[in-house]
């Protein structure tokens, strides 16, 4: 066959969400153009002993982002895309804040701007703090311009809703056709617990752990849950941290409601153990919900395999241990309350899935693919867009050596924070090659883009629960043409 | 693109076990070459408008099957393959007989032979009747050959094992890496009901689902997957009629157990009245287990869409009303229990789960080919090869008009039975083209292949169960390369 | 045998919550000397071919009690305790009431001014609407008072506590060693539901029903139980109205939680179409959570019978149609939100349950008086001395004819309301006589007991989770000694 | 009061399956005639400081049976009876044997006599182990005599019923009146693994154990469940090994199906690990099922919380270290398949239940009363005659002295058996004195009843499934009279 294509990837080991093939891949224009036997292009990449999968989609990392009291993260666009494209990553969803008594659009520009200097394409979760008429008034423009799920905090001082906002929000979503994104943990009862254990004198860090147990999570979780079948609005609950939750949303998807979920490294791959290690060092594993013990790391693994947890994403959400870590260390009431919470992740994401999940047998390739880049792109409306090898979808595209070993070093990851909580922690498997749009932007551990070169993505509406019945009122197969985003 | 490929399907929607979205397909010796935009080759179909989907895979129909003491069923090789290929399926798994006291390799090599006449590809499971030392040693031969599969039945006389029996066979299997199909219901209950309804003059043919309640085959269900779990083989559950009974699989599944469950379009489309009918009218409803109520189908639907029951086959197991209906009912003792077990559904399977599942909104496109052609596929050891639209996979491929209306007929279905449970009944979806190894077989209602030019496959080892941790002792690119059929 | 107890009822068929036997019951002092064979009195009352079982335990009605806005209801505890003993109850716990920014000690001191009028023994449950600091520094005097239970309310303006005041209540209920009755209803969710129906002109009593669905009683029973699980207080959910509510009580029961489970005969014998009827006569049936559906009468008996729900009690919470719902017809904006929540039943309680329950075969006899008299009086600190046939305990005893009977009319009911939902209702089974503690109360259906005869009960802890262990740290056989009501 | 009673047990504390209160126990002609305050009689007990409970009732052991091949066990009447009321039990329930091919009667006349040497009451339950018609022809007679109670296998050679045996027998029972206890282990899993081990070589009493996992008691356990439900007949499940199996009761319990459990000490304080020691030391903890794992201990207490398992009996069946044992251990093909299965405790039952159960607080008091006594009593149609402080019932009385601190030996349970698997355990609690019909039978140790001195009883129907609706159709109040024992 004559080199038409811009570009063939031969040789590899395709895996998808669903299957693993031998096929050469062919780019053209950016896209994938053809899976096929004996491909031949312009160029030529040489894959083979290694696997084809589609670069990563993750869909929870707080890049850029103001939050709350305290500024900007660690983490920017810059670092943040970095970090992803060297492992793997090729598509990263982060948010765009609000606060209580404020309008979006500012922050919203101000974002969007931000953005623009990513290196991986890109979207955002809208926040919702504040659900006032106002507000509301402004989502159909914001879903308009692709940013189509909403994000909504049931704790947190000054973003939480109470349940009657968090049903305005699931009203929205719903006329707006948007899918939201729940943190769920009961405020109340983690201010109560807080109270109790400071009172005690109990501030370490790992007391952070102590003052959110499962059951704080659960219930929020539930009630989510039931707040949303009420209304009858899509939702995926975030950052699962054990299978006692992943439980309750089991039971909702037998009862047929449209219910996901997500979970991060930091609940399969950290224990509450870490952060009870002397001084502050304990600060570098705090997040929430809290990561659990090694007893629920399984939970979550056979969670994941019978794909109630349809997402593994990294909620990378870090701040460095000399800026806001040390100033709390120092404060004359420093106590774990005070430690802004979140760890790292974006780019040790897929390395850990695949080393703890498919090399270690818990989970297989598919599986995995599903997880890290599939499901997730679906899920926000990129379904056929990003996190698939399939003609048509841009070609993101990720070369990994299943067989490489390699050590975590903070350096390593080129991330924008001053430590990992993995430092030290080897792995088997790793990106050697990274490809978005059909251009090397990884290789060999080097990035090779230019900030600014990733493009913000308008999505489409949520897809993994493709709504039945489309054929109900005649096919219509241009409803096919494109399911996932905008563009 | 110059024209390097025999044959483009060009222009149709391609949905698959989990995507669906615009593609040409390309087609070279008789196999998928590649899947992608703007291809070229030798010949062109036009697949505008149309659903370009894998060819259907019957992983359940007896064709030229001794059957019992019954002799040959209705249905040959010649003519339910012909129905087969009208209705969209290109590959069928049918069965070698086996009766105690006997050596499997004279009906063996009778029905390969047999085989020969098939127009579309075929294998077949083994059913044990009598798993004695000398049967036994004949199944490293029989596996060898491609034959990856053991049928066995907890019921019915003759061929029916006991507990101790079925351990032989699941061991027997673990050792030669072959799947256990089982028939699940509780001889013993139904030979009891049989005779307290036959002894209270209830002979009709609905007492036929009198003699055999949903707890009977519960029952031996939760037995058949117990027994499998202490041997640690997988196996299928056959021909699920109800929710209850998947409820069981669906434990075992959650425990992580290789379970998997099978219904049929008699169990979401017939119901137990239609044996209550005049005459023996009732008797062309007949099988094994019976129909139940519309109830049930709701929570057949549900457990498909979880995943729990995995794959629709037909179970085309038939006989003429002329034959030995008429004869039964003219006997001089003539009720339910002379009655053979069975009804004919090779052809209208596909349009019968696409009308009832798709049309009616119970399941989306991909669950349908999921049921219908990939996951038999994948589970009997043909995935990669067939029931897949992908690159190196047998270019066997339905074209399906999912807006034509059509009214079933015994006629139009063209098997070897004077009659379908179906008469009269209007689905919505239809396939207007059937390719087999990319030659047109099927056109517009027209079987246009020769007989005979359907290939035997010989299997490979059950794949929806992909051995989690093949990884885990390195990466082998060559384990993935046709993942599928030994061919 | 001489006559040496003051009186004996002879020859009755005793009913406990466990056994059905033949004996006498002897009385002395008021209180269950004996029960045996040939027994001799003072005094002897015949019962032969009568039923002999311990008087009523209502632990849930509104009697004398100040309702938010709303002033007095309709029953006080004159025409309440009069009906009460009409229908064979001797004891009854009302509520103290409490409202947002006043301290608990006047109305409670008002509160058990009115009790004194009572005919029937009685207690309170703590109703806490506001607890701050001040208010729970009430407490202990409260509780040492006898009063050891909180009644809390997840819905309802003005009095609804949040999640975190409710967390305080749990604290102080644990530190007390008192009991928590929640009613549990989402209050955002139905207040989200409301204006949605009124700005839709919804505005009927029939729309209480949809403004309060399941789900909004399902949320906050899981939230209800997953709070209490994190202090470790034992609760009682008041008033479950359906299977899937009762669900989640029996999983935490199951995970060996202390919580318990309450319906009312409106649940079981009342639908929501009773509502549905023209002008404000669907008023008179309106209560919260709202009935439900005659298929979910069948699962609240399940739950009965499986021991889910322990208690059945009235909820009598009444007001007039001359009254607050004539007032409320005529207003401008008369809306389902206008009218007052509650239904008359403490009459009506024991034969509903009786008739509903025994003798159509759903509850056998035990159970009967286990959810009418047994398990209350146990679980509010009345155990062995209320609602138990014991020697020791009260002599509060109902004779009860179980084949008579009768028609419900508002006029046999003779309490203090001008309607009751159940007119004209013929039941099974009706009370004859009832004594209190040794005293006839009420003979033939008429009370003849002087007002304010009753006594104030100060009850002990709960028990129905007497303490495991307790014999762990050594026997106390005085610990036995009266485990119940401290008198 | 003057003394009109035979006999008053003065100052106790009297427990039954529900309460525990302060009162005296009069007895009169053998039968309890009061329970009150003050009672006064002809002769006293005191007491004061102990427990005053109904006598246990031990609804499994086997006594002076025939066992298969093996002749009579090592516990006959007057052994077993004696150790019984040593340990607190006054009723036993053992087994008339059957064989294959044989009669009845014969074996029940020479079971019937050798029963006359008892020392406490007992009865049978009649084992079925060849429904033949003539087998069951003599049924009729045989519960019309007050054998209620048929006891089946579904494992061990020579008794075990197929599913069609099963079958006849459980109809046969419903027809009678009768219930059912199944031995629930799955006889052709158990025979495949045992060989399997064998051939390995691997004949140590511990792989007794490894022939019978759970898998294949769960597996029997449902499928007795399932065969029961379709005939409609209440059975109960015996010697529930461990949560797991008691779990598929409990699904059955809530779907309201009449299915009891039953359970033994050596599944709560004897383990598999124990089977584990040198030479034939481990056959000393051979039972069927195997005992199981600590935490399996957990399991079945909560089962036993739950109410899921109703009775603890002893499953007494106890072969001599120097007689079976011994020549198992010399024979040439010694093996864990040729040691008959069976451990004694009819003695140690009662004190190894309150020790481990109450004094260790994982269940209270009248829970105890309730397995030991009252439940097993009802459930086999003693109920108000046996297991119960009830007037009318008999005067089977235990004093237990709560805090009481015993090691358990072989000397001191004076039974007929060379060794107890709890030999060297000390437990807290033990019985001080016995009587059995108000005569005391044993006291501080010493059994000072006469041989032969225990009664048949002819039994009832069971009485936990009180019928429901036994109102429905009249009141009869002689129904109550005496609802257990006909005697």
């Amino acid at each position: 066959m004559s080199a038409e294509f811009d570009l063939v990837i031969r040789g590899g080991t395709v895996a998808t969400a669903t299957d693993v093939f031998r096929a050469d891949v062919a780019v053209h224009n950016g896209q994938i153009a053809a899976i096929g036997e004996n491909l031949a292009g312009a160029r030529t990449i040489d894959a083979g002993g290694l696997l084809v999968m589609p670069g990563g989609v993750d869909t929870h990392c707080h890049l850029d982002q103001v939050e709350m009291s305290m500024g900007y993260g660690a983490q920017d666009f810059v670092t943040g895309s970095r970090s992803a494209v060297l492992g793997g990553t090729t598509t990263a969803i982060s948010f765009v804040s609000h606060f209580k008594g404020e309008p979006i659009r500012d922050i919203l520009a101000e974002t969007l701007k931000r953005g623009q200097r990513s290196i991986i394409d890109y979207s955002f979760h809208q926040i919702l703090a504040d659900p006032t008429d106002e507000v509301l008034a402004e989502l159909p423009a914001i879903v308009a311009a692709g940013i189509r799920s909403f994000k909504v905090f049931l704790t947190y001082d000054a973003i939480r809703l109470d349940d009657g906002q968090f049903l305005r929000v699931l009203a929205a979503a719903r006329r707006e056709g948007a899918m939201v994104a729940v943190h769920c943990e009961n405020y109340d009862a983690i201010g109560w617990l807080t109270e109790a254990l400071l009172a005690a004198g109990l501030t370490a860090p790992k007391y952070h752990a102590w003052s959110r147990p499962k059951v704080v999570e659960r219930e929020a979780t539930y009630r989510a849950i039931a707040l949303a079948e009420l209304v009858d609005t899509p939702i995926q609950i975030f950052h699962v941290s054990c299978a006692e939750v992943a439980e309750e949303i089991a039971r909702a998807k037998r009862r047929g409601l449209k219910v996901w979920g997500e979970t991060c490294p930091q609940y399969f791959a950290l224990t509450a153990a870490d952060m009870d290690r002397p001084g502050f060092e304990g600060a570098k594993f705090m997040c929430s919900p809290a990561p659990r013990d090694e007893a629920d790391h399984d939970g979550l693994w056979a969670m994941m395999r019978q794909g109630v947890l349809d997402v593994v994403s990294s909620d990378d959400s870090a701040f460095n241990t000399t800026g806001h870590h040390a100033k709390d260390q120092n404060g004359p009431n420093a106590s774990f309350r005070d430690i802004p919470n979140g760890v790292p992740g974006v780019g040790a994401r897929m390395p850990l899935l695949f080393s703890e999940g498919v090399v270690k047998g818990r989970i297989d390739l598919p599986t995995f693919v599903g997880l890290a880049a599939t499901n997730p792109a679906r899920l926000y409306g990129l379904g056929g867009c990003k996190g698939a090898i399939q003609p048509g979808a841009d070609a993101d595209i990720v070369l990994w050596d299943a067989t490489k070993t390699q050590t975590i070093t903070n350096a390593l990851l080129q991330h924008g924070v001053d430590y990992t909580p993995y430092e030290g922690r080897e792995v088997t498997g790793w990106p050697v090659m990274t490809l978005r749009r059909g251009e090397i932007v990884m290789q060999d551990g080097e990035m090779v883009a230019a900030e600014g070169s990733g493009r913000f993505l308008a999505r489409g509406p949520y897809e993994l629960a493709r709504p039945l019945g489309r054929l109900a009122n005649g096919f219509d197969a241009a409803a096919y043409d494109r399911p996932g985003a905008t563009r």
